[in-house]
């Protein structure tokens, strides 16, 4: 079947762990050999990955040089689709082969000029600072901060994907049976201006919201948004803590998902799950597994 | 007819001037016009690019930030093919509307890990610097540094573009008339390991070298080298100097060129135009011109 595999920030980086290039390597080789055993059980994927770690060290990088000509979030954006989306493409061959052709596609995703996202930045993204840090950097850049745990983080304002601009290719690419990387970072956000040009604007996308998107719009017939979780947890963090096999849309709507980033990945699946197609949350690890129903969480309009 | 246009660095920023985002969206304009009018006339169209001063930049701000902990070429490379690759094709599909697809492709050319030039770096990156600064950073930095002109710059190694991995996918892209924009800054340079696997080495690619490799693998028809000066001169800077209409492929050979990048770009034109194919050099603005015969340096097999 056709899957779209979404890839959490966690899954190319441990928490907390430092973004270099040895260790993103380290964790992008458990990732492929995950999805390689996807691809070699017969089935068709498009990998989609989080930037949030990365794009907040190019900012930071940016600003260490020359904090006068700093590139804005679109171009930082596109950056992280190259350096992420290389470090996963090589992995991959290596992992396959000759046996199957992977391709990485810069993709930009247009949004909504007037999105009330732009004014309440909820994004994080960067490495997590002790509250002192944040606020003194906040002051010193300008930026948003918000809590993280028990940590502060840089925040940026991340609209509503609406429109995937490459699609047309990637449906070309998909129909040849290319495996193909895309929507890096939830896309390269740009909006429409007058007379239909378009531009970028400083936001980074949900990539979990652009993966239901993508996934929708290229009919695939499953959407995995794997993370370092195993699933999502009833009471999480409590002593009765419970993993959950199978949510109902309703379940999903109504349920109430700790801080980070469970919230914004039970919203995607169910907005996937509405077609009646196969929607799940879980580990990276168990990414096979969960496509045959063995592991995670699965929501889905069926009882 | 298929044509592959390359894009030198300083068709991206005019010399000298600062790796910002303003100043490349606005030379990235005037390119692409260019080359929007390539399209209009029926033209199918390759476009590839340099990086020098944006992979010299990224190395810099990396740096600033944390100099323990910074990336290799080969990631910095993959970063400049999504800035860079992101611009122009949001210009060119802001240029023709949605008259044609236009798709950035992450590219990987492998070299061989035994090339000399990994002995003999003579590739400028980065900014131009006055010889004490330049010395300067060389000791700080290890970096390798060569004269440019009356300026210094950081040169790192240029190896041979041996083979490009996502050729297959590339022509997949062609078949189905997408404008495609690849190998990026010559390509991400990657060695082949024992066992066959892959992996990034501290490189950069020529371009132009990479470009020629390209067109003869997808059959292009056409190759145009295109920069900021309008052809190749005889004498050039002289007050005789001359500007060439035609070369033959032993005229190139033997052409004392002047330093810089114009030995390169005739050589890999020669390259070429060995299979009897149409290879020209010349000023970006001129590339409908140059394809039609009336401005730029063809170089040629025939007389």
């Amino acid at each position: 079947m056709l899957v779209v595999a979404a890839l959490g920030g966690n899954a190319l980086l441990e928490r907390g762990e430092a973004v270099t290039a040895e260790n993103q390597r380290d964790n992008v080789k458990k990732a492929m050999h995950a999805l390689a055993d996807v691809v070699r059980a017969g089935h068709q994927l498009v990998i989609t990955h989080g930037n949030g770690p990365q794009i907040g060290l190019l900012a930071l990088q940016n600003d260490a040089y020359d904090s006068d000509k700093t590139f804005p979030l679109d171009i930082l954006g596109a950056e992280t689709e190259g350096m992420i989306g290389y470090l996963l493409e090589q992995e991959l061959e290596n992992q396959l082969g000759e046996s199957h052709a992977v391709a990485t596609l810069l993709t930009q995703i247009a949004v909504d000029p007037d999105d009330p996202a732009f004014a309440q930045p909820t994004k994080f993204i960067g490495p997590v600072y002790d509250k002192d840090e944040a606020e003194e950097l906040k002051n010193k850049h300008g930026w948003d901060i918000a809590q993280d745990g028990d940590k502060w983080r840089r925040v940026v304002p991340s609209p509503e994907p609406q429109k995937i601009q490459d699609l047309k290719v990637l449906k070309i690419l998909l129909q040849q049976q290319v495996i193909t990387i895309c929507i890096g970072g939830g896309g390269i956000p740009i909006v429409r201006q007058e007379h239909g040009t378009y531009t970028g604007v400083e936001a980074v996308i949900d990539k979990d919201a652009a993966s239901a998107l993508l996934a929708e719009q290229v009919d695939a017939e499953a959407l995995l948004l794997l993370t370092d979780v195993d699933a999502v947890y009833k009471n999480f963090g409590e002593p009765d803590e419970q993993a959950i096999g199978r949510m109902t849309i309703d379940e999903a709507k109504d349920f109430d998902a700790p801080s980070g980033s469970m919230g914004p990945k039970i919203a995607a699946a169910a907005r996937f799950a509405r077609s009646g197609k196969f929607a799940a949350i879980g580990r990276l690890e168990d990414a096979l597994k969960i496509l045959e129903g063995n592991a995670g969480t699965r929501i889905s309009d069926e009882n």
